[in-house]
């Protein structure tokens, strides 16, 4: 593990009044590093200065650039005690956890799944139980914890039946984290997320890659395929809406939650037709269908659209048009992904 | 561990065609001695003959009276592969999980329900993917995994939101058998039993043990009484019908469950008012209310009615009405129950 300080001048001089130490689980990740950079940015979190920000991840990430706070960066495994207690120091107010395997790896290494996915969150809850006060943990959970199909629009108490490992594992981390809320161990905030568009990065084997690359890939100016037909609707969310959502989770009031601590944010359904309309003209002549039964089989399966009433009542952000998305992506991260893919 | 030969004098020659092997774990539970005495009166499970049968429990449990098959008699802790590898021996076609920790010890004690209700269930998963064959799987989930209180007519599809740990770690363990059965690993059917009347033994300390009670005591000729007003709904089922219901779900159909392997099966919602009519006249006398608002607070919380409509197209029998489950304690436990309050 290391240590490094803020990388601003403004080393805090001990600890504030009302100030927090917060943990990102999976600070290494896309929403983990777009999540420390705006604590970096505010320099607090729910109007208290944060007062050491530790990120954790398999190895140790970068600080975000400008931070006013110290910036421990720890590296190790979140099923392993140890590591846990590194990554979650004594006097934390809030965890991030971000840590996870996603679908297609999970799918394709069950065990790998379940103990970063299932026993990294149990090794977080008995981190949490050992503290002397709970602390309050934002859990990413995801819309793959569902199935239901095109013509679905769940409500917010539809049952969770995943089609694959990494939502029942997702689904049991929530049941988890919603027990040790009530015992007392932690406070949770469970947030199911929808497909995050636009990923950066290279398309992918994962059935969803194609959602990110229908708009991603021509905007870079390379030639990209779909799966399936223009009328096949995704619920979706941005970088930006996402991590609005993990301030408001770590900072909003719980009591209204009661038992249930799992909440289904107001994301956007949108069809592949309306992502194509969305791209610049010289752009959208680079994208043409490739069906792919195999992938529409799998995609087939997700729900396309929730009613998130209980989430919007709780004060969860709206998700954007596709316009305000893309020109979200052109401004924070078309650049950095051209010189990742050229280099 | 221990080994025991079938009491009757059939022993089985060698293995026939179609027979099958049989494991309960759990096996020296109220519910799982009435099982394994089921199986060795039928001497086969769907039409199959049971070439062998393996109860496992802490301590070895006793044989059933009269089987026709040998048994074999296994004491160990579930958590524990090598304990599970000796309780699932090589070609099992059948285990019935009906091993846990109830629900007021797993909320006094966190860590040894985990262990036994997650763990336990996990330890027969990696066993049963080791197998060259999937056996079929019986679970017993329960009620306690819902919340909803007196109100409430749940639905088949509707969320389990546990208010206790108990109930949590039955519904992590359903999530963890439905992808378990959807990787292939092993054929499951989680059974969420409504609350089992009459159980034999002593009054004990769980908020639900006045239902049993309210019933058992009298018929006993003892005084009892009930915390919660005469309008009170239970949900419940009798020891038969449950045995019914575990034979059922090991020999069904299990395409048509498809994705989602929780049933709720087809119990009756009963009122305490109902409970005393249906007692004779002397034993009614017996049975006073004395008001206990701590009790009153958590039963309260619990559902006491499911439509069990999915359950019922699969082919799960009916609770009988009172004067029925009455007269079946009557024939199957009374005596026992007062010869062991004598001893």
């Amino acid at each position: 593990m290391a240590w490094k300080a803020g990388a601003a001048g403004g080393m805090v001089a001990g600890v504030r009044e009302g100030a927090m130490k917060v943990t990102i689980l999976g600070g290494g990740g896309f929403l983990g590093r777009k999540l420390a950079a705006r604590l970096a940015a505010d320099g607090a979190l729910g109007g208290k200065p944060v007062e050491e920000l530790t990120l954790f991840d398999l190895s140790p990430p970068a600080a975000p650039e400008g931070a006013g706070f110290p910036v421990r960066c720890v590296g190790g495994d979140v099923s392993d005690a140890s590591a846990m207690s590194e990554a979650v120091p004594e006097k934390t107010s809030v965890v991030f956890h971000l840590a996870a395997v996603v679908s297609a790896a999970a799918e394709a290494d069950f065990d790998l799944g379940m103990r970063v996915n299932l026993d990294g969150t149990r090794a977080l809850v008995e981190r949490c139980r050992a503290l002397p006060a709970a602390p309050r943990v934002v859990f990413t959970s995801s819309v793959a914890s569902f199935s239901g199909g095109q013509e679905a629009v769940l409500a917010d108490d539809a049952r969770q039946v995943p089609a694959n490992s990494y939502g029942a594992q997702k689904a049991m981390g929530e049941m988890l984290l919603a027990d040790a809320t009530r015992k007392g161990f932690l406070d949770a905030v469970c947030i199911r997320l929808p497909t995050v568009i636009v990923r950066p990065g290279r398309p992918n084997k994962a059935a969803s890659s194609f959602v990110s690359a229908i708009l991603r890939e021509p905007l870079l100016g390379l030639e990209t395929t779909y799966p399936v037909g223009e009328e096949f609707g995704v619920w979706v969310c941005s970088p930006r809406v996402a991590v609005e959502w993990f301030v408001h989770a770590a900072t909003m009031e719980t009591a209204a939650l009661g038992l249930d601590r799992g909440v289904n944010p107001p994301g956007r359904r949108v069809t592949v037709a309306e992502m194509l309309a969305a791209l610049p003209g010289n752009a959208r002549g680079l994208v043409r269908p490739q069906p792919d039964p195999a992938i529409e089989a799998i995609v087939s399966g997700w729900p396309a659209a929730f009613t998130a009433e209980r989430a919007r009542r709780l004060g969860f952000s709206e998700t954007p048009g596709l316009d305000v998305i893309l020109r979200g992506f052109v401004e924070d991260d078309l650049e950095a992904t051209r010189a990742e893919r050229a280099a």
